[in-house]
């Protein structure tokens, strides 16, 4: 088993429950009743859709950065974290034929991407994921997963939407935001 | 078919005879008579060994060092290119703990493998692939598949030598080096 795997599937079981599903940008996933999170591979059979990605090492972090960052930030799955999103990413080739020193430039210097995550520090949960580089194509690049306690939802509102007007973001493709909420009647 | 996938498979079969097989650090890999390479997926039918990686986005490479490699490599497969060499290498879990920049500073303003690779241009030719983000675990996280004409032998050589003796070196836990030379009699 690859403890790296992270699997996300949409379906009618699973431990969330799916409020909606919208298109930011390309085309939109199905919406189904419920999505399920799976470490290590698919506990779905035959899903509307299955979206799997890696944890891996960081791209763009720097010593500094990483160290604001952990300072501040908490694992998913506080129980007060009943509301979720995930959300898939595809960027362009144009972004991918970048050399590292200009995705960097545009990703922190131009967009303050970074920044911006610690800002919604300690509120906002993530854990991101990997899709470019696994043997069968993906439809995404990336998929990040997110939980937050209901009433911080204006927090991750306000990071998504100017995450979406940064310069990082003409690079997008497709996004597509899954916001769902943990049922507690079935356990974690 | 993901395009950007290669297999590299020890077997009975392959466009590559398989001069020597040698664990510079680590366990090696079995000799086998034959190297296949493939784009795309597997070839062989219960190979030695099979390797997997996908050609990914550039991970350290700046816009000046793209620009000077551009300049001088070459594409792989050239008639007179009749020698190659796969160099799997895995790295340690120290390694990929540490942050973009401190990779990036270990890699090329400590180590010069940039530099050194370019060195080695035209006459060695170079790609990289990458497997430590796939489905399933693999055995290395990198593979780089090289060729040169027997005549240029000695700039590969030289090439191997000096990045071994690197800092970046020290994050190498396994390294397997297979020497191969093209099999002319049985077309490309």
């Amino acid at each position: 088993m690859n403890e790296r795997l992270w699997c996300f599937e949409g379906g009618r079981s699973g431990q969330f429950i799916v409020d909606s599903v919208m298109a930011a940008r390309g085309e939109s996933l199905p919406l189904t009743p419920r999505l399920s999170v799976t470490r290590g591979g698919s506990a779905c059979e035959n899903p509307a859709f299955r979206l799997k990605g890696v944890l891996s090492n960081e791209r763009y972090v720097t010593r500094n950065e990483r160290n604001q960052l952990t300072a501040k930030q908490q694992e998913m799955g506080r129980p007060e974290s009943a509301q979720g999103a995930l959300i898939p990413i595809r960027k362009s080739p144009e972004w991918w034929g970048l050399p590292q020193d200009e995705r960097r430039q545009i990703l922190e210097e131009q967009s303050a991407h970074i920044k911006l995550g610690l800002g919604a520090l300690p509120q906002v949960a993530r854990r991101l994921h990997h899709c470019r580089d696994l043997e069968q194509p993906e439809p995404f690049d990336f998929i990040t997963w997110f939980d937050f306690s209901p009433g911080e939802r204006p927090i991750f509102d306000d990071l998504l939407g100017v995450l979406r007007t940064t310069e990082e973001w003409q690079y997008v493709e497709r996004e597509v935001e899954i916001r769902v909420t943990r049922d507690t009647t079935t356990g974690p």
